[in-house]
């Protein structure tokens, strides 16, 4: 990013040889993510944040629908850029169906086809949870907005940089992803939407991203983004086998913390984000596992980011848990870098403090 | 930034001991672009661009104004950002007044004061115009919004860092910023929004900026804008002189310009910007003029990034200029590092080219 930093800081669309260099260089990143995605570099926008890009896929596509067609559809999963935007365009007047998901967090093609009428503007599924790991089955899901010729938004932020997503991008109108999940910087992102696919603007005004997304840009962020995407994309199948290691590691050591068993995995099984591990500690705070581990000199976080951590997380909610089961929510991300000793720590460490939170918890019967 | 590019990216909303270092440099780059703005820190949101937060300001109010509100005031001269935000909310059914200006580019009063009505949403006007120069009586303006409690956004991205903000502040409901204007990098802008006012977020979805702005942020952008601005508040006076200074330089300089005199001001004569000349050239092409500075070695652009080249600028159409006029637009936008050798080169470059120009051109009589 620093020489982007340093020195005239060109507009990708103004004028002078800065300016070309930084048009050039936008060019190469948005050629870079586009080859991540498996999609076209001319469809892809560049955003400020995934969450941006959620928002202006589905405004932008609910905004330019056809007037008959008045229906959004999102899963009881997806990530609040998602569902907050599809409450908003409910109070614009839209229709909303939330499509329940199975006790593993997975969307029933049938019930999900069901869900989708001839008046659905579009349907918006998340790739993969970045809460419970559990990976949706987008190919069947296309398929069934296909029938009806419904545009299918997919949220690839939390499965970019783990899963390939050309496959996620094939029977998609959008897909949307963020650098930092995949090793690039904070604070920018992008959206891909086919050819074709009408997009009302979320940001109006400059000429920027084809007049599809006004602001000038930072461009050593694009670049940043650009690099990210190259590397993933030529790494991402050792990054899979190294995560599965890892992760395999981590599920059998916690399997094995006893007595008594404490840990029950939320998600699905099988079909989860590569490196992604979620759990209900049942009868203890998440809270308490965060402070007891911060003593212990390990960082971790209830919840992620972009929730509240004092509400019960609607997507445990949906998988049946109540409000006190979701509170002793423990998820782990796993990256390439974390090493079988870093686990051997963690594990010796969480299993004395979930059995003396346990002991002490009045949740406990 | 370097220090927020390097090592682990926290997030200001995550928790653990980056993320608490994250929020700490947040609130305080918040305090310091408030301290530029004359504001409160806890009133100012931060967005990726000026024209975010434009967007913001204009849709955010109007979406939120009460159902017998329904009209949205601008002035024939605002930035792209303001002006098709609004258009936009005339397709969802707003009526939009646009405000003609006088021959300067200033916005009467009256003429404003008569375009407000009691069902006005939200009126927007910009503190000065970054493509005439002309700084608006946003005191007056924001009069005549108040005897109609009419909330009133203030566009400052042209401003910042040229002009006191704080009394644009003064009777606003908004005040928009953009980073770069003020010597911050690109892809970074704040919102001020006055206590009590309703905005409906733009970007729906995390616990970001209070709810909102969704959005994991560059904290390194966050902490550089802050800087930026408490220079800027630092030294605002000093540059003032300096760039008065300097714009009489050139304006000296081009007025000088013979035989014949072929630049026109555009824009107020006294009222402008600091360090800003805009020009028309008559019967010159500015694609000419660019080209042939190129040639010389000076780098120019016609019109500015935010912009269509191959259209008319509809804010000096809006001023009585023809199309064809229009052309002839040459823009000088002086910082206080350009020296007054840089003014001569540039005048006694610029001079004979408009000269020799002006034979060539078919359009003069």
């Amino acid at each position: 990013m620093l020489p982007w930093l340093e020195g005239p800081q060109g507009s990708p669309v103004g004028a002078g040889p800065p300016a070309e260099r930084a048009a050039e260089a936008t060019a190469r990143a948005r050629e870079e993510v586009a080859a991540l995605l498996g999609v076209e570099g001319r469809d892809v926008l560049f955003t400020a944040s995934g969450s941006e890009a959620n928002n202006l896929a589905v405004k932008g596509i609910a905004w330019s629908a056809p007037r008959e067609r008045r229906r959004i559809v999102v899963s009881a999963v997806e990530h609040p850029s998602v569902l907050h935007s599809a409450r908003f365009l409910e109070k614009q007047g839209f229709a909303l169906t939330v499509v329940p998901v199975d006790g593993t967090g997975r969307i029933d093609p049938e019930v999900f086809r069901e869900a989708l009428g001839e008046g659905t503007a579009l349907a918006a599924v998340t790739a993969a949870s970045n809460e419970i790991g559990t990976v949706q089955p987008i190919a069947a899901l296309a398929e069934a907005c296909a029938a009806t010729e419904t545009p299918l938004v997919v949220d690839g932020v939390a499965a970019a940089g783990r899963l390939p997503l050309r496959s996620r991008a094939a029977g998609a109108s959008a897909l949307s992803v963020a650098a930092h999940a995949f090793g690039g910087p904070s604070g920018v992102g992008a959206l891909w939407v086919r050819e074709g696919v009408r997009l009302t603007p979320l940001l109006h005004g400059g000429v920027q991203e084809e007049g599809r997304r006004a602001g000038t840009p930072s461009v050593a962020a694009l670049v940043a983004m650009g690099l990210a995407a190259r590397r993933t994309a030529e790494t991402l199948e050792t990054r899979r086998r190294r995560l599965d290691t890892l992760t395999a590691m981590l599920r059998e050591r916690l399997a094995a913390l006893a007595p008594p068993p404490i840990l029950r995995l939320t998600g699905h099984p099988e079909e989860r984000l590569p490196g992604h591990l979620s759990y209900l500690a049942e009868g203890i705070e998440g809270e308490s596992v965060v402070t007891a581990l911060a003593l212990e000199g390990i960082l971790a976080s209830t919840g992620y980011a972009c929730s509240r951590a004092d509400l019960a997380s609607p997507v445990l909610t949906a998988l049946g848990f109540s409000a006190r089961e979701a509170r002793g929510s423990l998820t782990f991300t796993l990256e390439t870098t974390t090493t079988g000793a870093a686990i051997d720590a963690l594990v010796g460490t969480l299993g004395p403090i979930l059995t003396r939170l346990r002991r002490l918890s009045p949740l406990v019967e």
